[in-house]
């Protein structure tokens, strides 16, 4: 009679066994045919993931039961505080706080007072290429949601 | 002997003026021809705005020599931590809490060990058409910078 | 050339002028005819107020073009942490704290992954009359939302 | 010589042998005849359970005398701050943030200088359908205690 | 149009002009013929003072109508975080962390699950004379409200 | 060669077995002669406990030495942040936040600039009948310490 | 009608005027007689001046009633976090991290389970001269209170 | 392939085996004739202790090599923020936060700007007898560092 | 009867003096004949400024004397906590966080246990030139002082 | 089927066994060919380590191969807040508090509006001999980056 594993800690193992195995995370969206950011962040425990592809990844990395089991769980989504030092992290948040109030006038002007849902949401991750450098080009798409009564 | 006006107090000094006189931000990026997100968040007080654009702004809408000196000065960026409780706001930074470590994932996958630049970086904000609701895009867009030692 | 008054401090003013002219709450919201709980926050600064609806209010309680000024706009909507001391508004929070889990799983269970809209959203408030005591009966009432990549 | 199971801790074997029994919340409602909302947090380690009814969850589910022991036990109510991050539960503390000013207005107005009891409390769940998409209704209800000296 | 005076600066000059006329807070108590403990509360701003007591101490202390109309209104009560480094209000504080698990294990095994209400509420405040040096006697005594569905 | 055992993990272990073998702690109170609060507070970790009651206690719950011994040394006196959330440790904090200015107000009326001792303390604990409910009443009682240079 | 000024302020009044006046904290110290901590610490707003003390410092400063009147107030004290940046008051507060669980145990060791008063208490400063650099020396000097019920 | 012993668990290994001995730390003090204060932070974990000094105490304490090992190392001094909460701790720190602006002042006036030395520094612990209760004597004594560019 | 002005005021004052005489804080430097990062700070609040050269430079910006008395004070070294958003300043803190653990290793083995002192200090700033891009170079210089008991 | 260890935790095990075998960093970086303080940094767990390198060190200092795993992954780099208790570290953090405007102010007069990076970065430890005590200097050197949009 143990409790589940933690979806978190299942991550750590999927992302271990990855590595050993020499997969990528490209290849294991590839794997079960879903989204490269979807894919990267339900298995590393942020989304339920359903048996079929719990069960496909599973079997690609060699997990266990009580790995496939925690995948499938709904995740409580929470965020380590401490990944604010991580500094790839960080300049995510930086972009957020230095446009924020710019990002919320732009919101209302072009919608109306709501915002843009982060549920009804996907991100997109590509790669640029650039003569002065390839850049990092990550979409935030998200369905308006207006203040609805 | 005044000091030089708070570039935040002088943002709201321009979002005043330009509500009073029914312009929008994008009329005011057309006007100093410049991005639409860098506009917004410049005359809000995050960036250092050229003399000759803030002419124009301060003359489009009549604002005094105090907004104009101010808004050419360099800002100091600051965030103030009351904005996480904006809805608005906290939708953005959710979407990188919840997808922070697959964005750190797929980086260093995708780039090797480094950062998206949250300086040599634009952001581009769109409304898409959807017939089961438009949605909200930003694009954040930096180069990438590797660990160099 | 002033900055437009903050919304919360045109709330105070909209509070005090009421209390000064004997009005109630449910009185304003009857004036606008609008909900209960919406009028209130609208009022106090959490809202847009609709321009007719802030002539209305702004009439009634002798408030001047400032007021009427500031109800109308976008609000950045912020939470003062000190309310959390307030034993009135701690018990909504505490029931909350007591109670998160539980609604999370119950959601999840009936619906699936994903949220209670707060934005596609309503609120009421009634009075219960009860012998051993009449009681408050607050009602969430939020668009459920599944996470939808 | 072992201390008692830490009442989360039970709750997340409850919930674990659940899952893998495919019970849900309402149906251990049911099995123990008491209301849902008060059943979920109650079974999650929130309040002390009556023997008679831990001995029917623990038998349903299988569960040890550990388990049996720890949910009889009187709870310390504890919230762990990290929930704060989880979008399910985040929501129903954005709304008291947004409404918690006007929540408060309105009770005083209706019944005096005091608070909604969230000791004498229910709380209901409920899903409303709507052609809109279904509801999340949620029912704050607790008796109204006034500063009484 | 002036917002409501805030209560805790309205209790400043309460306290001001009491001290400059000599009162102390046992004659204002004895003025207003209410119990010690409330009546300091109160005319500090934790309590909505009833309009015949009102007059009678802005009488006494000539205080004007705006400390008046404050004194009246419902405080939202706040506690300024700055106060725990007073080492006067620190000690209570202190003997609650020092005894809270206690009082805690204590309330249950007497009462059952519940509380000691902070609403239904009154605090005694004396001096008791000892050879051996006088002592500071505060008393706590709520109602005990058990958890009820 | 062992650390001591935390005072703490022993409170918890004393507790299971109180519980275990059907004791109050008025009873562990009488079986050791001393005072209510003071006992339970001593057994749950927060004050040493003299050689001759450690060994009565251990005797009665079968508890063993490395409790034993841990029930004995000086404690470090923490207290647990979490327990704020708990209800019914919050509303003695509340009633302190409430009422503390007031507190302060007449400890420095009644005796002049100084504390009551949280050292030289003693607090005690009791049920008060009455026909509307039962009360919890909590004394404060410690002496007076005027600031001595 | 105005509050009494804040003794925070009326300190930085005292210190202006003693700048501006060439008085050292040593020579108001000799003027009002009284130990050179407590004056200094007195003089800056942490504890009531008697009446004839404040006399004699508010002539020789030429500072006027209202400081006066604030001198002799009973403070609350406060302490200002901000101060723990500056490194002349953190050095102070580094040692007693470090040293902070040598000194518990020391007390404790020599004096049994209990406290130095920071009441019944009194600090020295001194300089004392070294050949290979002058000293600051600081004494703490408290009454040994030990936990007595 | 073990890490090395956290220097902290040393010292409670230190601490227990003291106890058990018998030992006080003004013996172990005398034992490696070393100053108390330091030889008692030394053994709690926060100096590193030479070779020789840690033969000793691990022989008559009868400690193992892991102890041994990590009394000999560099400390990372870090300051449990529980130990704020013990009110032995929590006086000396009070005592800063209300003296730290006069000590501040005083340091200046003295020496001029610079600080009291936490590195070059001492603190001696001391028991002065007093009829009206012995005192405990605590000593920092620093040397004086000016800002020397 | 003014206090002395806050000198991070009097610091925006000689800024903004700075920026309207078109004056480099290099020339300020070469003004007043000191170190560029010394003068930087101190003429922003961080020092007290040496009368002579506290003259000089108000003469040279047309500074008033309560500008000039400010300069001269010794400050209070504090630290805004809202700078940390800024990015500029944050990546000399993401560089210690990063490296800081390095640097105490390095510290700790080429002078054994001991700290940079950040008083007998002095910090330089230059421009590298680079054909890949001009480089920032910070130094950090200052005396290590030894653990000396 | 484990997580792939911590990387701090293999940090604390080179470390164990760098110290058992009497190597210094300095060796160490030496043994690896790369600088200083990376190579440091890098064995604590903050860098990725190339597999050649790995190798090396793990032969010379005897690790097993969950080292070598370790050492090689991609980091996520924390900062341990309890590391700003440590006063070799505060000592930096705090120059950076005292000199962080001045160092702002410099980089933008100097470069223009930007940062310096913390990513294209090397940073310098090196000790110079003084006759007043030897000094330890660290270098930031990191390329300018504009705000380029």
């Amino acid at each position: 009679m143990q409790p589940i594993m933690d979806k978190y800690e299942a991550g750590k193992l999927v992302d271990a066994q990855r590595i050993r195995k020499g997969k990528t995370w490209a290849e294991l969206a590839a794997l079960i045919d879903r989204p490269l950011v979807w894919s990267t962040s339900a298995l590393l425990g942020s989304f339920p993931v359903p048996e079929e592809l719990a069960d496909k990844v599973c079997a690609e990395l060699e997990l266990g039961e009580d790995v496939r089991e925690a995948l499938m769980q709904q995740p409580t989504r929470a965020f380590d505080a401490a990944l604010l030092d991580d500094p790839t992290i960080y300049r995510f948040m930086e972009a957020i706080k230095v446009h924020g109030p710019a990002l919320k006038a732009l919101v209302h002007e072009e919608f109306g007072d709501g915002i843009m849902s982060a549920i009804n949401f996907q991100m997109d991750f590509d790669r640029r290429e650039d003569p002065a450098g390839d850049r990092v080009v990550v979409t935030f798409d998200g369905k308006f949601l207006d203040y609805h009564w």
